[in-house]
């Protein structure tokens, strides 16, 4: 989902399938746009890519900067002698505006081990959503089958499930938690984490050892975003229908339709979207 | 902040200044740990580390098997011989728990490229909270000075600030925001992002590009929960208050104290907790 003039935006627009509790209907939903953005730094005649990062487009060379800033390889504005996106010809045009050169005066690069120590990646994949999906095909990812079908009344009721359970043993008010539910609704497993990615490994890892993957006869609820690792993860363990009590990510949207899962988000009350695979909700039927 | 058997918990207990709008009191609170957690892969007489994460402990061996599974490097349970704890000798007791052994049937590691694509690391650093924080200080990160001080009901007017900015361009609901203010509460700056660091990062770049780093008089406050790289990043760009809507994992309060910052979380209507630095908050006198 990029927008016309091939430079992505920081939101993009997608039809949705919208419950209310009685009746669904189409309409047009905007989503937060994720997008890679690849950094390289260049100094005399060396380049190094230094990062790539999952990031909504808009302020991509303050990212940069503040980015290096952070990480202590940029010590100060004066080392600094532009930022621009790469528009070479040799870089194919969606993926022009996801990668930025870092320009540095003086005739090397600083030393990048304190980076590499978290961030060293090559830019082999390709920095544009549509790579990356390719990328995970290339891993041999493949789309989720599954017969699933479930009540839309049932998705609505998944989130109290959630934070009963949650209740129990999360008193900080600061964890994420992946939540498991089998086809009826039950709770199968929980688990939590600060990292939201961490609650759906560790669910996963469970799941893989107690032989229970594929999880293509099961619900997944986040507490928070979806965005494109937790739908690869998800798609990686064969689960069927994933939702989320917040909204999901552009490029998670683009992910559940490539891989055939049910993407529900903004569970609220009786309420809630579908971004992706709306056939395996059964839905009232109207009148 | 490690529990006494040296293993740590889920969540750990601290003491903090609680605000309710009127008056504050010393109470103790309990925070979701966040500690590195190194996976390690081992086949005959290879041993690689493969990943670094930041996670809340327990479910750590659920945590690496899923991890593994996920990213596509192991590919089923029948090439799992076990995981363990590394509790070698010459590992430092703290670290133990913070380390696991994923063993593999078969004679050599697998393909790692997929993975190296994104969390190539060394562990050189440590894989405690501690050596985390002394890694930190070795990269020249120094404590924040500042003589700012500012009132308990100026931060507990923040995210009311913070709302009806964003207001004015996120129509999606999936976007963390960081938001700049200056010692007088007046908004200076907001950037948004699918990715919290990658909001500061932003905010940050833009504050080196207009020549206003350190801010050390300034305050930032998050959409969302603080985390040791939040923490890090407003180390680095010298942010004398950091306050979050949500709640601070335990290694965001540790990184905090040993340098100098003041973290306020949990800001709901007049309320707000003080984890770190409450010095530089003017409350109400009693009576």
């Amino acid at each position: 989902m990029i927008s016309e003039d091939g430079r992505p935006g920081t939101t993009v627009e997608t039809a949705i399938a919208s419950y209310d509790g009685r009746a669904v209907q189409q309409r047009f939903d905007r989503l937060a746009t994720e997008e890679p953005l690849e950094i390289r730094m260049r100094a005399g005649t060396q380049t190094r890519t230094v990062a790539i990062t999952m990031r909504t487009p808009g302020a991509d060379f303050e990212l940069a900067a503040g980015f290096l800033f952070d990480e202590g390889v940029l010590a100060s504005l004066g080392e600094l002698r532009g930022i621009t996106y790469c528009v070479d010809r040799d870089v194919a045009e969606e993926q022009r505006y996801n990668i930025v050169n870092v320009d540095l005066h003086g005739s090397a690069l600083p030393p990048l081990d304190a980076l590499e120590r978290h961030f060293t990646m090559t830019s082999a994949c390709g920095v544009c959503g549509k790579a990356n999906i390719e990328a995970l095909r290339d891993r041999g990812l493949v789309p989720v089958r599954s017969g699933l079908r479930i009540d839309a009344a049932l998705i609505a009721a998944l989130p109290d499930r959630l934070f009963a359970a949650q209740r129990v043993f999360a008193t900080t008010g600061g964890l994420h938690a992946a939540a498991l539910f089998d086809a009826r609704g039950e709770l199968v497993a929980i688990r939590e984490d600060v990292g939201r990615h961490n609650a759906l490994d560790k669910l996963v890892g469970w799941a893989l050892m107690n032989g229970k993957l594929p999880l293509d006869e099961h619900i997944v609820l986040f507490s928070g975003r979806a965005s494109y690792e937790l739908l690869q993860k998800a798609i990686s363990a064969g689960i069927a229908v994933v939702c989320s009590v917040s909204a999901p990510s552009s490029l998670a949207v683009d992910l559940a339709r490539e891989f055939g899962v049910t993407l529900a988000g903004f569970l609220r009350g009786a309420r809630f979207n579908v971004y992706a695979g709306a056939e395996r909700i059964a839905f009232p039927e109207p009148g």
